[in-house]
C-alpha cells in the first residue's frame, strides 16, 4: 500500500485513466431516451419507466441472469427472494465473486446505506433494506449501514444538526426491518468519522487516489459546487473497505464486500471499485434495484418531497387508500366496457407494479396478471387488493417501530465488535 | 448559523466574491518582479529577497509600523520581540483587534503550524515558534499547534504513517521551544479529526461556503488535483475557531484567534476570513513572518530538502561551522583590500542576515552592523560571531529536546481543558 500512497497524483490519474476503460465506462449524462439516472435524479421520458436493459450497457453492469439465481439457490440452498426472481434487483458487478466466497465459506460482509434528509421515508425506501435482511438471514454475515448525513448537510438546506437527527430517526425506520443488532452496525458519518482513526485514515488514501477530473466525469461536479461536494464521494467509497472498521474485522483489509443498492449509486462504487486495487483492497461486488416508481407513474420515482407521490411508513390506513385510489396510475380501460374488451396494461399500470414489489406469492400474483391483462379484474379491484396489502404492511412497520428505543439505536451504533471473529 | 447553513451553495458563491473584494485580493500568482510567493514555493529573483512591501499590498495586509508595536508594548507593558522590532515579522491582519481585547482583559488564543514532511527541522522552522513562546507568556493565552499530517501525505510522496510519525518527531522540537503543558494543546490531523465530532463539523460547515472555483483562484489548484488537495484548505480553516475545540474553550464558540505565521500561510486565512461571518465565527487576526533566507542567499528561504541550504536542528558544531564558512553568500568584497575598500553589503549578506534573526542584543547588532558597511569588520569574523552563536543555540536545542519523552508529547496531544476556564 505504501508503494501505492508514494505514486505522486499525476501517476495517480494515469493509472486511473487505464482503470477507468475497464470498470467507469460512463459519465452522468442524459441517455438518447430521455433516461435520466444519477445520485441525485432520476427520470424517464416513457410511460414504462427507465429502460434498464440500456441502464446496464451504458454503465457496464451485468445482467442478473437466470444462471445467477441459479447459482445462488444452489450455494445457499434457498428460493431467490421475490424482488430478485421479478428483476426487481435486476443488475450486479462480480456478484459471482462473492457467491463462490460463501461457497467455500469464505467472508464476506454487506454495506448498504441511506442519506437521512427527510424524516418521511416511503415504501421505495423500504426495498433496499427489505432485501439486505433476507442477504443478512440468508448468508450470515455482517452488515454495515451508512447513513450519510454529512452528505445531506453538504447538497441541502438542512442544518448538520437536523441531519444528525434525521439520521437517528431514519435509523429506526430501518431496525425495524429486523436487522440483527448482534450482525449490523448502524453509523452516521458525523458520528463514525470523528470516533474512528481507521475510518478517517481510509478516507484520506481515497481523496489521493481522485483528481477533481475524475470526479467530475463520473458525478458531473460544476466548479461553482462547494468543495465538500467534490470530496464526498472518498466517504461514501471508505465504507466498502474491511479495513475502515478494525473493530468488526480485528484489523482486516482483505475482508470483500458485497453492496445492494438501487441502480443510481453506481457511480460511487465504479469510483471505488477503480481504486481498490491500487489500495490494495478488494473491489467492492454490487447488485442493483431498479426504482419503485411514484403513484402517479414509473416516469419518475417516489420522491420524499411529493407527499402526492408516495407511500410514507407514517401514512394511516385511510390516507393509504385515498392516495391509491386517487393518485395511482391506471393501465386499465377508460371505461368498464373498454376495460373488459382491450384489457388492462400491467407494463404501466402502478398499483400492478407495486403488487410486484409487494405481494411474495407467484401464483397470486400471475392470476391478478392474467385477469387484469383479460380484462376480468377492473382496476378497483386490483387497487383493493393492493391497498389491503400495503395498509397491513405499514401498520406492521409502525407498531415494530414504535417499540425502538433511543437507547436501541444507539446501540446499534455504537463502534463494537459483532458476533463474528476474524 | 442555521441561517447561514440553509443558504444554497450558489447563493454562498455570490457572498464569497462579494466578500473576496474586502479581504481576498489575490490569487497564487506569480507578481512582476518574479516573487513567487505560495503555501508551497517561495522564490524571489532579488539577491535581496522577496520584496515584501509589495507583498503586504498584493495580499492586502497591513505593515507592522512602529505605532502597532508601540500599542504592543503599552498593552503588555513589555518590550517587543526583537523579531518584531526588526521587522521579522512584518506584517498583519487585525492585530489591532486582539490589543483591544487584551486591554480589556478579553480572551483570545493562539494558533500556528507545521507540516510534518521531514525529520529535519532548520533553524527557520523554528522562528515562528520562538515567536509563538514570547507571544504565550506575554499574553498567557491558550496555544493550539496542528501538525497537518494528513496533507503532507496528500502532497508528497510519503505514506500515512511516515507522515504522523514525522508529526510525533516534530513536535519533540517544538515542545523543545519551551510551550507550557498546561496552556498548550499540539494535534495531528489524523488523530484529532478521529477524536473530535466539533472538530469535523467545523470542517464540514466550511466545506460547504468555499466552492472550486474559489479554492481555485486562492491556492491555484488544477483540475488534475486529487479531491482531498481541493477540500484540504477546510482543515487548515478549522483550527481558526474556538467551537472546533470544545474541550478547552467548554463549547464556546467565540473566542478569537490570532494566528503568527510565515506569510506564505496567509491564502488559507485570507479563505478562513472571507467565510467567518458566515458561520457566525470572528475572523481570525495574522501577524506574518519573512522567510530565513537559505545559505546561498535571499532568493530562496532554508529548505528541508536541500541540506546545504539550511542548518538543522541535527547538525553537529562541526557542521554548522562548515555550512556557514563554506557556503553563507557573503556580501563582503571579493578581497581583503576591496572590502575595506567598498565595505560589506549587510542588505544581501546571509550571515548578517541570520544576526538579525538570532542576535538579541540590539547593541551589539548594529555596531557590527557599522563595522560591516564601513569594511572594518571582515566576513570571516561576521561569520566566526554567528558560527559560535547558531552552534550555542542548536546545542542547547539538543540538549531540551533529548528530555522529551514518548509520553510527555502523547500528553501534548491529548485532547483536554487547559487551565483556563471560559
Amino acid at each position: 500500500m505504501t508503494e501505492n500512497e508514494t505514486q505522486s497524483s499525476t501517476e495517480l490519474a494515469g493509472e486511473m485513466e487505464k482503470l477507468n476503460a475497464t470498470d467507469c465506462t460512463t459519465s452522468i449524462e442524459e441517455d438518447k431516451d430521455g433516461d435520466i439516472v444519477d445520485p441525485w435524479k432520476v427520470e424517464s421520458k416513457s410511460a414504462k419507466g427507465v429502460d434498464y436493459d440500456k441502464l446496464i450497457k451504458r454503465f457496464g453492469s451485468s445482467r442478473i441472469d437466470q444462471q445467477i439465481l441459479d447459482k445462488i439457490e444452489k450455494v445457499t440452498g434457498k428460493p431467490v427472494h421475490h424482488l430478485l426472481k421479478r428483476g426487481i434487483f435486476f443488475s450486479h458487478r462480480d456478484l459471482n465473486i462473492i457467491l463462490d466466497l460463501y461457497e467455500k465459506k469464505k467472508p464476506f460482509f454487506l454495506y448498504t446505506g441511506r442519506g437521512p434528509s427527510s424524516d418521511a421515508m416511503h415504501l421505495g425506501h423500504l426495498i433496499p433494506f427489505i432485501f439486505t435482511k433476507w442477504l443478512q438471514d440468508t448468508f450470515d454475515v455482517p452488515l454495515i449501514i451508512q447513513l450519510t448525513d454529512d452528505e445531506k448537510f453538504l447538497w441541502k438546506d438542512l442544518s448538520l444538526e437536523e441531519c444528525h437527527r434525521l439520521a437517528i430517526e431514519n435509523a429506526k425506520d430501518i431496525i425495524a426491518c429486523g436487522f440483527d443488532k448482534e450482525k449490523t452496525f448502524i453509523f452516521a458519518d458525523t458520528d463514525y468519522i470523528s470516533q474512528s482513526r481507521a475510518f478517517y485514515t481510509t478516507m484520506c488514501r481515497i481523496q489521493k487516489c481522485v483528481t477533481f477530473n475524475q470526479a467530475r466525469g463520473i458525478f458531473g461536479f460544476q466548479d461553482t459546487d462547494c468543495i465538500g461536494k467534490i470530496s464526498f464521494p472518498s466517504i461514501q467509497a471508505t465504507t466498502s473497505f474491511s479495513v475502515a472498521f478494525p473493530q468488526i474485522f480485528n484489523g482486516r483489509k482483505d475482508i470483500p464486500c458485497l453492496i445492494p443498492c438501487a441502480i443510481d449509486q453506481d457511480p460511487y462504487f465504479r469510483m471505488t471499485r477503480d481504486i481498490a486495487p491500487r489500495l490494495g483492497y478488494h473491489k467492492p461486488s454490487l447488485i442493483h434495484s431498479t426504482f419503485i416508481p411514484s403513484l402517479q407513474g414509473a416516469q419518475t420515482k417516489m420522491s420524499g418531497s411529493d407527499p402526492n407521490s408516495s407511500i410514507y411508513l407514517t401514512d394511516t390506513p385511510k390516507q393509504i387508500k385515498t392516495k391509491i385510489n386517487k393518485y395511482a396510475f391506471s393501465g386499465g380501460g377508460a371505461t368498464v366496457e373498454e376495460h373488459r374488451e382491450k384489457g388492462g396494461d400491467c407494463d404501466i399500470d402502478i398499483s400492478y407494479k407495486y403488487l410486484t414489489f409487494f405481494l411474495e406469492d407467484d401464483g397470486k400474483l400471475e392470476q391478478i396478471r392474467k385477469d387484469y391483462t383479460s380484462g376480468e379484474l377492473l382496476t378497483g379491484y386490483l387497487k383493493k387488493d393492493l391497498i389491503a396489502m400495503l395498509q397491513e404492511i405499514v401498520a406492521k412497520h409502525q407498531e415494530k417501530r414504535k417499540q425502538i428505543t433511543e437507547e436501541e439505536v444507539l446501540e446499534y451504533m455504537r463502534p463494537r465488535k459483532l458476533i463474528y471473529d476474524y
